[in-house]
Formats: C-alpha cells, sequence, structure tokens
C-alpha cells in the first residue's frame, strides 16, 4: 500500500502545481453535454496525471472524468477526478478539489481530497484518515435535528422525486458542497451528507476517507460504493444516524 | 470619509481575531426563530462591534442582525453582519464573512466584506474597490449565456414564484454564496448573482464594492438598495447585462 500512497500523494502534488497556475485567471469555460463546465486546467490536469500512471503503473486501469477508461489489465484502476466543483474553481472560490481514488476489483481502498489552494489533503487508506498528516474522525452527533447537512446543489434531485424536499435540514443545509463537505466530515464538521446523480470520480475517493475516520458512507439502499453504483451517496459521520437519515429518502412523498 | 474608512477596517480587524478563535471548534449551533442558524461566534463579534462604535462615534446609529437597532442621532447608521454565511461558518468552510456597512440617510456608502481565515477583505467606498489593498474591477462578460451565476440558496426563492426556475444558469450557477460571491464579482470572477429574502445587514456592504469596482446593484425592480429595500437584489459585473437578468425575473412564468 506505501507504494500506492506514495504514488498518490506525488499525483495530488502535480495536480496542485497545474490548478495554481490557473487558479483566479482568465479562463475559457466551456460547458460539456450534460451542462456542466470544464476548463483547460481540467483537462491538463487530468492529462498530466494520466501520463504519470502510465509511466509508473502501465498495467494500472484508469478512469478520468474528461479521458474516460484506459482498461486494467491487473484489477487496479485509478479513478481521477481533476477538479471536483469545476463551477467554485471557476468563479474562484477556494472549495473545489482534486480527487484521486484507486479501485481493487471495483472497490475504492485508497482516497485523496486535495484542496490546492488553501494546502489541505484528506487522505484514507484502509488506517485511519489524516488530514494534513494530522489523524482526524468524524463528529458524533447524536441527532438529525442539530446535525450540519451539505449537499451540492438542488439540481442533484431533478430525478429523484420529492426526495428533495425531504432532506434533513438540522441545524444548517449548506449548498455548494461537492468534494470539500466529504474532507469536512472527516474533520468533524459535517455530520450528513445526501447526494445523487454523481459519477464514480466524483464518490469513489470519499470512501476510504470517510471509513478511515470513523464514518459511514453507502448507497441509498445501503450497499458498499464501488466503481459500479448508481450514484446516490449518504454519508454519515455517526453511523448511528444512517437507518433516520435513509428512512428520510426511502419515505419521501 | 477616511476616519469612517480607518473605524470600518479596524471594525473588521477586531471581528477577524474573534471568528479565527472559534473556527472549526466544537460550537454550540442554536436555531433562530427564521430557521438560519446561530453561534456564540456571531453573537460575541457584534457585541464587539457595537462597543467599539459606541466608545468611539456615539451619535451613529447601529442595525446588527444579532441585537437590532440603536437609533441614529446624526443620519449614519453603522450595519453590521457579524457572520454572514454562518451555515458555512459552522461546517468550517471559509466562505463566510463579516459584513460591515455605513449608511448615510439610508444609503450605504462604505462596505467591507471580511473573510477572516483567508485573510481576504474588500472595501468600497465611493472610490474604486479594493481587494487587500489592490484595486479590482467586475469583468464585463458578454452575454448571460456565458456568465458565471452564483447564488446562495434555492430557499431563499420559495416566495417568489416561478423565478427560481428562471435564474441564468451560463456557464455556471454555483450555490452556496453568501457574501463571498459578491466580493468574488469585484474581482472579476462571478457575473450575475439574483437573490431574494435578504435582509439590509445582508446585501447593504456590497453595495459600494460593486459599484465602485464598475459593476451594477440594484432591487429586482432597479431602484438602489437602501436600508429600506425589499431584500430583493440583481448585481451584475457588467451593467449591459443588467436588463437581460431583470426580463428573466419579471418574464418569470
Amino acid at each position: 500500500m506505501q507504494e500506492f500512497i506514495t504514488l498518490a500523494n506525488m499525483l495530488a502534488d502535480e495536480a496542485g502545481n497545474i490548478v495554481r497556475k490557473y487558479y483566479r485567471s482568465a479562463l475559457d469555460v466551456e460547458t460539456k453535454n450534460d451542462d456542466s463546465p470544464v476548463t483547460i486546467a481540467d483537462r491538463e490536469v487530468e492529462k498530466r496525471l494520466r501520463e504519470i500512471i502510465e509511466s509508473k503503473r502501465p498495467e494500472d486501469g484508469i478512469l478520468g472524468e474528461e479521458f474516460g477508461i484506459k482498461e486494467s489489465q491487473n484489477g487496479l484502476v485509478w479513478v481521477l477526478d481533476p477538479i471536483d466543483g469545476t463551477k467554485s474553481f471557476v468563479i474562484g472560490r477556494p472549495t473545489f478539489g482534486t480527487l484521486i481514488a484507486l479501485c481493487e476489483e471495483d472497490k475504492p481502498v485508497l482516497g485523496i481530497i486535495d484542496q490546492p489552494i488553501l494546502k489541505e489533503r484528506w487522505i484514507g487508506d484502509g488506517q485511519k484518515t489524516r488530514f494534513n498528516d494530522q489523524i482526524v474522525r468524524t463528529y458524533l452527533c447524536q441527532s438529525l435535528n442539530t446535525a450540519r447537512c451539505a449537499s451540492t446543489t438542488p439540481e442533484m434531485f431533478r430525478d429523484t422525486g420529492p426526495v428533495y424536499k425531504n432532506l434533513p435540514r438540522g441545524h444548517t443545509l449548506a449548498w455548494g458542497g461537492d468534494c470539500y463537505i466529504y474532507g469536512l466530515m472527516a474533520s468533524g464538521f459535517v455530520d450528513v451528507i445526501i447526494e445523487a446523480d454523481m459519477h464514480p470520480y466524483d464518490y469513489l475517493a470519499h470512501v476510504p476517507i470517510i471509513q478511515g475516520a470513523g464514518g459511514h458512507i453507502s448507497d441509498w439502499s445501503g450497499k458498499p460504493l464501488t466503481l459500479k453504483s448508481d450514484g446516490q451517496v449518504i454519508a454519515v459521520g455517526n453511523v448511528s444516524l444512517w437507518p433516520e437519515a435513509q428512512a428520510l429518502i426511502t419515505n419521501a412523498e
């Protein structure tokens, strides 16, 4: 595992060097087929990370947001989101991140969330989750009524019927989340995240990070998140809140 | 005006000292009557700023989010939001800010947005807007189709009928805004902001900052924002986009 951790950290370092070059500069923004924005920074980061992986680990597979799939020859797949939260990136707000996950037979075993402007990095690898090399853990919130909830955008819930209006609001429902709220959950500042319409490169890195910090993360039915999940996510800092959070979704009408 | 600028900067400095003490610490969060969260940090900041204003400018009025109104004896009113974006503050996300505005006969003549964790401060005072002492200006985006749009939360549009679904989305509609997106507009990274359900302490500081950076900000009907406005705001980096942005709201159905 140490080899993978070293490589993942190096990938995150390289991504940060590129992202910092473009942050708060005049950027051309394009709109992709799914209506999400993309910039030269997204593409340059992913291209560079793929080059490094291909040179160091030629048999590993790669799944990236911008350039698709390279098949794995050994069961290992690197899953890359060069800039998760491109909307925040293009408005100059430092709450986006680079996501790097390593999957073994579809299951995430290593994850990094890196915020290169604030120099904040969460890493989960089956051991205790670290934030900038310090061990962190989730907060054990006791009730959804006092939970600090977060999510990225109401548009995620477009196709999920009544779920949006049933989302837990607790003391707070903060929008504009992206990967950063999963890092904040690992550090004890967010208690509940419910999201939908995500891709593997949006959620896989979070799995080892949340689990290694003591939290629980799964799809809406409770199944573990893998490369093949449907993109619906519930994460809780305190696993004892999970059934109640799930009931809100299941019982939404 | 220099006396007021000096005092406003000092208020922002004091607020930052208090906020940094509580940021990412274990905080009790309460829910206010309007469902918004509040913490000891909000109250301690406002109390301290009021003390300073009362000692240095005893005849000036004060309107604060947490402790209400002190009547003005001279036509000047300081308008304070100790932590705008308490939701971001309680989840440990550095995109909240302290807002300080000075009004003369209900009209904002000085505004500060201060982000104390990132040490970012925007100031507008009738001259050119400064960001950390550097003059900034808005970007002259040419079309709503390519605009970078931002807003705080869909809940703002609860009582505005079909406006929510008509909001311009351009290349980006980023949620989770609060004051920070107005600062980013002044710096050229956000092009359109449409909001509703705001209080004077939420919007007054932004007026001199957006105007001094070359942008335009008003209520939805086009009237200047004052202490007595209805809490609906349109801000654009390029004034030539204003009629089209307003039409989206007016024609929403």
